[in-house]
Formats: C-alpha cells, structure tokens, sequence
C-alpha cells in the first residue's frame, strides 16, 4: 500500500522521512521515557519503573501498520501505543503515561517534527538565498524589459527581479522561524490541560520534559491552536514566495522570451511526446504546491473554534495537514535551489527584448534598491 | 519510510490501495497495452509489436520508490515508465506510448482511480442510508426536543432530524456519481490535444481504448478542468453531509444530553487518560474530514484558469488533492456506517429533555416530512 | 458609507441591484405577503388579516441602514422587520409571520435572489458563447503554435483553443443551472423545521407559497445545506472557466506573443504611468474573481456540518458569500463577454509565431474536435 | 444600491467607515498631494505646481459611483481619478501623479486603511481581553467540568477556560501588530518599480511621502505580497481565536448546560418564532467570521504567485478581500467584547454539574497556569 507515486514527486526523502512512521515512533516512545524521567526526578515515579519505561522505550519494536489501523479506530495513536508499553510492562501499567494525556503526546510529536522539519527547509532556503543574492548583485545593473499585468512596461535592472525573489523567500523565512521558535514547543497538560495528579509538581515535570525533548516549556495549549495557525500560514507563504520565482522563471523561459531558464539537468523537464521540449519542471513543482498550499492553510485556521478543553475534529486535523504543508515547502525549496543554483540566464536575449520593446534603457535605482533588498531582505 | 500513521487514521485500507503504487502502475500499464491494441486495430501498429507491449505490460517487474524518485525530478510519471518499457522493448520503441503524452496517461489513471473509488463509497453509503432510513422511521413519531443555535427550540420527531441525515448524504452522493458518470472520463489527445499522427484515426482510437479501460471516450480536456473541480467538490459536499450527521451525533452524545451514543466497539473512543469516557470517535473522523476538504476543493477550483494547452502547477497539483479527497470521504463514511449501524439510541433520555423544556409534544408534520425525505432523498 | 469602490470594479450594476438592500426588503416582503395570503387560502388566517399584510408589504417604507443594525444585533433581518410589519399592524399581528420563522425568511430570500441572479448571467454567458463559437469555427483549422507548460509544443487550430473555452463555460454553466433549478427552492419550516401550528396544512401552504413566489416548493433544508453548496462550486467553476479563457487571452496578448488582444475599448486598459501600454484588464477582473472564488466555496462547504436543527455559524455565513460569488461571476462574464465580441486576433502573429518555432503545420484533427466540442458543450 | 443588509450584520459602523469610499478618496487625495509636495520639496516639481495640486485635492469633490464604474472598466482607481485631477489642472498635468504609478496609490491608500483598522480592532481587544482577565482571576479556583471531544472530562478552574480565551486572543492580536507594524507600508516604485524619472532622488521622495502619510518607508513591494498575506493571516487567526470564545460561550449556554450565558441585551437573541429563546448571537457573529475568513486567506495566498512586476488578477483581489478580513474581525471582536462585559456565568449551574459527573474537585494547577497565561499571553 505505499503511495510514493501521489506524495513522493511533490516532496523530497528528507522531508518525508521527518514525518513517516519511523519518526512519529521515535519522538513519542522518547515522551514517554523522558516524561517518566522527569517525573521520576520530581519524587513522582521510582527510578526504577522510570528506567524500565526508557529501556522499554529503547527496545520495542513496532509494528507501524498495525498501529495506524488500531490509532484510526481509537481516534488517537497513544492509546495502542500506550497499551502494547502498559501490557510489556505490567508492573509499570501505571507509571505509563503516568498524568499525560493522548494529546499530549500527539502534540508534542508534532512540535518536534515542526522543528526538524523548519530546520531541514533552513538550510534549502539559506542555500537558495545566497545563489539568488549572487545572481541579483551581478545582474543587477543590467538593463532588461520589466513586465506589468503581463505587457511590456519600462527598463528594470534584472537584477532587481531576482532581488525581490530573495526578499520575498528570506521574510517569509524569517516570519516561519518566529513562529516555529515560539511555537513549536511542548505540550504538556494531562487529561484536561490541569497538570492535576502530579502533586502539584506538573510545572517542574514540564520544564524537565522540555528540556529533554529539545522543547521550549510552555503552558498547555491543547484547545487553543492559534500557534499551529501561525505556523501553518507562515510555511504558506513560504511557498508563495518559492512560487513567485517559480512563476516568474517560467514566464521568463517561454519560447518567445527566452531570457532565463532551469539548468539543464538530465531526468529534468523533457516530455514524452515531444523530444524537442525543456519544460520548467522545477517550476512546475513550486507553483504546484503554490496552488495546494492556501486551501491546506484553510483547514488549519477553520479549527481555531475549538471545542471546550479539546476539540472535536479541528485539531485532529492539523497534524497530516501541516506535515504536507512542510512536505510541498520541501519539494518547492529544493526546487527553486536547483534552479537558482544553474539558472541560465541570457544576457543576449536580454538585450534583444529590451531593444525590440523600444523603450530606452533608463532602469531608475535598480541598482541602489537591489543593495537595500539584499541588505534588510524586505523588511518594511 | 512509511506514512501510515499520518494517512491510515483518517481513511480506510480499501481506499488506500485504491491510490496506492501498485494500482496506479497497474493502470498506466492497461492504459500503455491497450493503447496499442487500439492503435494495432486501426492499422497504426504492427500486431505483433502490440502484442510484445501488451506482453510486457502484463509481466514487467517495476520499483515504485525509483520511479516516485524519477518522476519528480522529470515533473511526471510517464516520462520514466515510457523510458523502461522502450528500454525492455527496444525493436518497439516507437510503437510504445505512440500518438500519446505524459497527461494523456496521468489523466486516465486518475480517471480510473476515481471511478473506482466513486464505486467503493457507493457501497458504504447505500449500507449507511439503508440504516439511517430505518432508523428514521423507527422515531419518525417519537417526540424528542428540537434545537436551534444550539438552544431548545421546539419539539420535532426524532426521526426527522435522521431523515434530514439520509437525505443530506443521499443527495450529496448523487451529486457525486453524477459528476463521475460525466467527468471521470478517457483523456487522449496527444502531445497538444490535436491526435495528431494518427493518420485520422485519432477518434477511433480513443473509442477502442476508452472501451478497453472501462471509460467513457470523450474529447480532450487537458487544459479544461472544470469536470476534475466538479468531483472535487462533490466528495467535499459528501464529506460534508456526513460530517452533519458527525455533528449532531457528538452534541447528543454530550453527558448533559445523552440522547444518541455510538455504538460501543472495543478499540473505539477510549481515553489514554480517562477510563470512564466514552468518545465520539466516529464522529471525530468525520468531523476532521470536514475540516480539511473544504480547502482541498480550493486548490483545485485555483487551477481552473490553466495555461494554454497544458497548465502549468494546476492539474498537478489535483491528482494528489483528489485522492485524498477520496480517501477522507471513505475514512468519513466507513465511520459514520459503523456509528449508523449501531446508534445507541436513548428514549428515555429523549422524552426526559423534552419533559425538562417544558415545550409540549407538538412535532407539527415531523412524520410526513420523514415519509417524503426518505422517498425522494432531499430533492429540490 | 457606500462600499461601491471596493465592490463595484469586480462586478456590474446589474448583479449588485439583485443583491442590494431594495431587492432584498422587496423579496421580504413578498414573502410574508404570499404566506399570509397562502394561510388565509388554507383556512388558517382571515382573509381580511392577509389583506391587511398584503396591503402593507405593498406600502411600507423602510430604512435599509436601521434595518441592518438591528439586524447585525437581533442575529437575523426578520426580528427587526416583523417587528416592524405587526406595530404598524397591532390587530392582525399574531397573523403577521405565523407559522414561519427567521430561517425561512431568510433563505427563502436568498433563493429569489440566486434565482435571478442565475438567469441575468445567463443571458452574458449565452452572448459570450456564440461569439465564441462564432470565433472557433472561424479559425478552426488555422495552424497556431500550441504551448504546453508555457512552452511551445506541437502545432494546433487557432479555433481548438477557443472551442475548449466554449466547452469549459458552457458545461460550467449547465451545471449550475441544474445546481440552481434544484436548490434555490422555497424554505419553509417554522420554528424547528415541523410546520407546526399550521393544523396539518403546512405542506399546502408551503405549495401555494412556493407558486406565488416562483420558487419549487420542497421539504424544509434550514440545516441541510448541500444544495447551497452545490450551487456556490457550480458558481466557482463558472468563475474559473472565464478565468482559463482569461489566462490564454492575457498569454496570447503578450508582446512576445500578441496573437490576440483584448479589444480597445476608451477608457480600459490604460495605465496611469505609461502611455504605450494597453492592459488586458478584462482578464485582469476574471482572473482575480479566479483568485477569490475557491476560498469562498471553502467558507461555504466548512458550514455544512451545522448543528441540530439550525446551526450557530455557518448557514449564517452563506448568504452574503453566495451574493459575493455571483457578484464576481457577473462581472468575470460581462469582461469576458466584451473580450469575446472584440477580440483582436492576428493570424499574421499567429503565422510568424509557428513558423519561427520551425514545427511544421500538422494539426491533427483540430477541426474536428472543434465541431464536437461546440456540439456537446464538452460532455463526458 | 446599498448592500448594508449583506455586511452591515457582520461588522461595524467604525470599521466600514474606515475602508468606505469617502475614507478611500480621502486617502487617494492625500497620497497625490503629499507626492506632490515630496517632490517640491526634492526640487522635481516647482513649489507652485505641488500647492495647486494640494489646493485641489483639499477641494475637489468627486463622485464615488461615477469613479468606480469607471475604475471597473479601467482596471484601477488611479486612472479616473487622476484624469479628473489633470483636467482640473491643465497647467499642472504633468506635474499630477509624476513618477508614479496606479499601484502605488492602490497599495498605499490600503495601507493606511490596513493601518487604521488595526488601530481600531486593537481598542475592541483590549477593553475585551481586560474583561477576559479580570473573570479568569475571579474564577480561577472554582471547580468547573472540564469537556474534551464534547465529553464530561475532569474538573478544570472555570477560570482556566477563560484564560486560555485570554491568552489565544492577545497572542493573536500581538501577531497581527507585528505583521501590520511591518507590512502596512509605503509603496512608491513608479512603472516598473525603479523609481526612475526622477533625477535619483526616490528614495528621498519615498521618505518623505512615507512620513506625511504616517507610514513606514520601504522599497518597493508591489510584486512582493508575502506583506499583505502575513497580514490576511494574523486577521484570520485573530477571528479565529474570537471564535474560540464563541465556540465555547454557545456550548456552556446550551440549556442543558447553562454554565454561561450572554448578556441580556434588549434586540439581541431573540427569535422570530419562538418568545422563549434567548439565542446566542454574539457568538453567532464570531463563528459566521470564523466560516469565512478561512477562505479568504486562502485567496490573498494563492495570489503570491504574481506575474513579473505587477501581477494580473492576484493582487487586485487582495483589497477587497482583506477589507473583508477586517471587516469580519471588527464585528467578531465588538460582538465577543460585549459578550465579555456581560456575560452571566451560573456558579450554580457550574457547580451542579460538576457534582453530577461525579469526578471530584481536583482542578490541579489550575489556578498557577491561570496566572502565567494572564502574565504572558499564551507565549511559547
């Protein structure tokens, strides 16, 4: 049942392999020792059944497929999960998940996978940035044809369009890793976000558990998931911006413009029917995921009216929904850093529009705002 | 790399394997072996070389991950299975994918899928509006307290609130075979969608192939989409009608309220913190449903307005967006026909409320209304 | 505190007077006049009493801007107008609004309103695909370079282009006069959706106050919102068929490319900073509407799981979203109507363009395809 | 043609004044005369010229309907408008509008309307979260039911739910500060975005333009809308957070819960049909907003994808979609504010209740994490 076919051509393996089931399992079975840790350090839990939880922790092997189908009908995977640790170690049944909750677990695995996956699309993104900075500098001045609601308008520097391609990509950039900073962090609240059961300790064991999990400490947040809005809306963009380049590098590759184009790369861009043909599949990828990603976005802020203490149906939601926000980013980022990375551009081609349109050569302060775009990255 | 936990929730294994590799490859290998029969036929191919491809198509070993992987990178799945089959067949090259592109076989196998998954929800829709028809008329007399803006309104029949249900996903689900009987058609057109290089015989060809997989035979449509919307939003508007039976199942399973309960399935609506609960867990996979497809039909109405002869990042993007349309309308309607056959429903606590408001038993025409939603299912 | 700047560029005079404050009270009060006098008919009010409504529905003068306030603050429209309608009425005011509710009312409204607004586009979407057809067979077998992710492909007829335009909006129309002639129906159902108080004549009065209205009569759907639904996709799918027509005129009419051009019309077009440029602003407003359509089909397919017999939220939210796609279609087809009348095509341009791509002048079955997507409009 | 029936209901009278066409003229005028007098004062324009213009715009009355059938037609407000002020000037020509663009004054004049609605929105927030703390405090220690997945949970402080209220509306509105603070800035680029035709001096211009109209100076971003999205989605999130609220003020007034109730207002809640009822409308107007804003997110995101230097179709759709934002913000933020101010919160319902579950007192930290989600908002 592998459905690499539909998810693989619009992602990359990094990015899939911080969500697949191998990753889920390892952040979750590591709350679960490192919450019976903290409590255990807080006088909650004997060592021993808190180092009996992480040896278990440690070991077990499970059976991914049977316990999506068992999390499917619970409505939650701690529960089979819970259960196979409870019945490995019946001494230990209730130092288990001792004053957790499911969604506890839920949200903190997908705090620690928003953070990897930001991490991951850092490092596409800086990469990109710094080849289309390159690009912007050395084009800066030169003369070429600006375009306005698709028609030939007045002289830019062509340097200046690639300037505002970096600006657009390193804001949206920055605003992603404000919000995963400040909001990809652990949840830790308990079966009705009281922290009750835990002798008041609750706040301590959070820190701990934190802390171990590489995880700002924060209050619970179980019903109220404006975070993960901001987060969902902010890779969004991100896209958006990856989506402009695209776009722009597609229109400037049209046959009859011709003054930019994808590096040639073998596998890339031909057609099976017309041998003839260089298509702009990076292009392509990023402007995809440039119409996938808003509705996405729209799933996750419809959520925001959550139900009493935990919602039904809203938050349940934003889990497969932010991953393939993060899973399109990916894909759309190693796009556009292949493309920025070889870009051809034609400074011929160039010239010969701008000639042929009739319209001088006067780019105004390209050239100064392309070192103000580069300098500040578009902050307003 | 695995993704089951964050799909296998939300849907159902048989759905699953409907947009799974191997169905996807078992399709575009009918689509490649009957297009050359088609094409044989019409005395375009040589018989033989026909039967070579058909022979291949039938016996030839492929790896799904190299092919995801390859067909990223190539911006589709036709151009590295086009690539290893001329490769097996080197004698009959030309004669492989002949007449054809990359859209014409990404569409039909789309079209497959999903009239093959329009097939598979049929099945658990009739069985849940079978039961939700009898258990609308069961209570379609049984006075029972009506509410508006969530608060007591005025008595109506039980049942009529059920019939409301069944007929909402009667004509939702009508609404869907219709757009699949007329949309999810052949696509062949050839590398611009003139049939070019078929010596005018482009048409006969498309009626024998369209024969052969199963599929109405229709004009191109590559570069118009509106059919792929009107299923999109079909299946949205189902998940809807079944996340409004999700809703009022979950408000009267509230303790304060107890009217209806799910039925109690060991696995199901447990708490990994709390042993008393009960939870509406059909109802939240519903309800998530209803979260995230309204803006999937977003992302593909954007790709309506489509570039030329073959867009560029809309039709893409839809493949990926409809299957999972597919797949949460069939984790959706599994649920709710597991919740219709087993509804705990509770007179006791109906007449008590009802008693508690203090509005009478005037449920006014509740029955007949029942008797005429349940023959024509809604109808205008 | 007219909104006209920011509402008035999208659409036309035309489809904001079915939309505005007097068609609404107009519609209003129509329909408490029709129920009255249907009432008196079923022997449930005096004569004289519905004589009286009728009478002053007929005369009263009302203050739209009052109206809305309260209305804002009441919840519904129907608070502040009976209110209205029985002080200036004290003696017929149990006869004012009987067996009706807000709901009614306001849906009820709003299918007059869908109702008209479905045949005014009508009659732009029937100009415009004459002249489309007219356009299509005109240049049907004219070789023109077809373009195929926004590179140049293999060679098509001119007029196949244009033909699938024809198909995609006559086929998006179709569907959303079959949405309209099933769902924009008359509701009513009283205070819980039972037509209580009404002596077992409710399904009586509902027929003869469907037939003065002009609306088919049908079981109450206050909480079953997919024929809604239905017709809000059908809207967007119309809006984003004008949107592909709108893509390929605005690509065509790029100066690299200028094998057609918006018509020149005094007063569109022109830019506020260059003299030389004509801008394709008809396209400009259907491809924005293309922009704004999907997510307004999202606000109106989330409210689809309402609560219990009347929803706190999202039936409420769909009326002045409707309104707001069949603004936004009216004005994508009016732009798109006069685009099509005065299309500037070039065969010269068209000529140069294929010749200067160097692949010949082979296109397929072009005319034929031509003729059968004219024929059927595009059905599977 | 007044549509105050179709918006009015969902917003206020504060918040459509500021996005009217008086409020849009005002700041049109005041961007021509404050370019004017930039450029005077850089020696571009003679001081006489930049007077004449100033006089003009202070006195010049302009008709809002004529303009916005004629900016339909031309595409943009700035074209008949700045006819209307050349023909008053005929010596001064081109000294009106010099060295910039239509653009420019769109996204500028929506700037300082994004800026003033910001201002606006902040005032309903504050006076409402300063309510939400003051009964978070109150409550903190009483024992309430908590209710997860709609179900009977474990005791919570009743207080807590309102803090969590608390924290998710300011983390919101903190959100939306910085996005505005950031993104509602000048946009001064001319034609093409070069700031050419004028002897250098741009950026000089730029500053002080942005000074006089009270905004922030920046390079150009007119093909740039990662600004405008952050925006659309801090609004969204803000509604949605408004909404969550809402969400749970309408289940806690469920009659068979009555823990909460809206304040008794004279015209609010009533029904048309039903004297009893007292429905909650304020949390009707939030959770309409939350329907809606989803949507259009999703349309200002999809239009990041623009065309070269100025797109077609994407951003003009941003105006009018987030004055909607705004517009949905406003109404949900005064309806939650009186919500707040009055709401009639039963100690003895809560407290019935809670003994019902029969599942104790203990609401944990309940009290501490009152406090620290009071003292920081709900950050990370």
């Amino acid at each position: 049942m592998s459905q690499l076919l539909r998810t693989r051509p619009a992602t990359t393996d990094a990015m899939l392999a911080i969500f697949d089931d191998a990753a889920t399992l390892r952040h979750a079975l590591a709350f679960e020792a490192a919450l019976a840790a903290a409590e255990a350090a807080e006088g909650l839990l004997a060592s021993e059944d808190a180092a009996a939880i992480a040896d278990l922790c440690a070991s077990i092997v499970l059976d991914p497929a049977a316990l999506a189908a068992e999390a499917g009908h619970a409505g939650t995977l701690a529960i089979p999960l819970v259960a196979r640790l409870r019945a490995a170690l019946p001494r230990q049944a209730t130092a288990v998940h001792k004053g957790t909750t499911s969604q506890d677990l839920a949200d903190t695995v997908l705090s620690c996978q928003i953070r990897d996956a930001a991490a991951l699309l850092r490092s596409d993104v800086d990469a990109l940035a710094a080849d289309l900075a390159r690009l912007a500098e050395r084009h800066a001045a030169t003369p070429a044809l600006g375009r306005t609601l698709l028609q030939d308008a007045r002289p830019i520097g062509f340097g200046l369009r690639i300037a505002h391609w970096h600006a657009g990509i390193r804001g949206a950039a920055r605003r992603l890793e404000a919000e995963v900073a400040r909001h990809a962090v652990l949840q830790f609240g308990g079966a009705a976000g009281t922290r009750e059961g835990l002798d008041g300790k609750g706040a301590a064991v959070a820190a701990r558990l934190g802390r171990a999990l590489g995880l700002a400490d924060a209050p619970p947040w179980h019903a109220r998931r404006d975070g993960m809005a901001g987060i969902a809306a902010a890779v969004a963009i991100l896209i958006g911006a990856l989506g402009k380049m695209a776009r722009d590098v597609s229109l400037l590759s049209q046959n009859a413009v011709e003054e930019a184009r994808e590096p040639s790369i073998p596998g890339r861009g031909g057609s099976s029917a017309m041998a003839h043909k260089r298509n702009p599949t990076g292009c392509q990828i990023a402007l995809a995921a440039g119409h996938r990603a808003p509705g996405l976005v729209a799933g996750v802020l419809f959520g925001l009216p959550a139900e009493g203490e935990r919602g039904l149906g809203g938050w349940q939601a934003e889990g497969p929904v932010l991953a393939e926000l993060f899973l399109l980013a990916a894909g759309s980022a190693a796009a556009m850093a292949e493309v920025a990375q070889g870009l051809a551009i034609d400074p011929v081609a160039i010239a010969r529009n701008l000639d042929a349109a009739g319209l001088g050569e006067d780019i105004g302060e390209s050239a100064a705002l392309v070192s103000q775009l580069l300098s500040d990255g578009g902050e307003g």
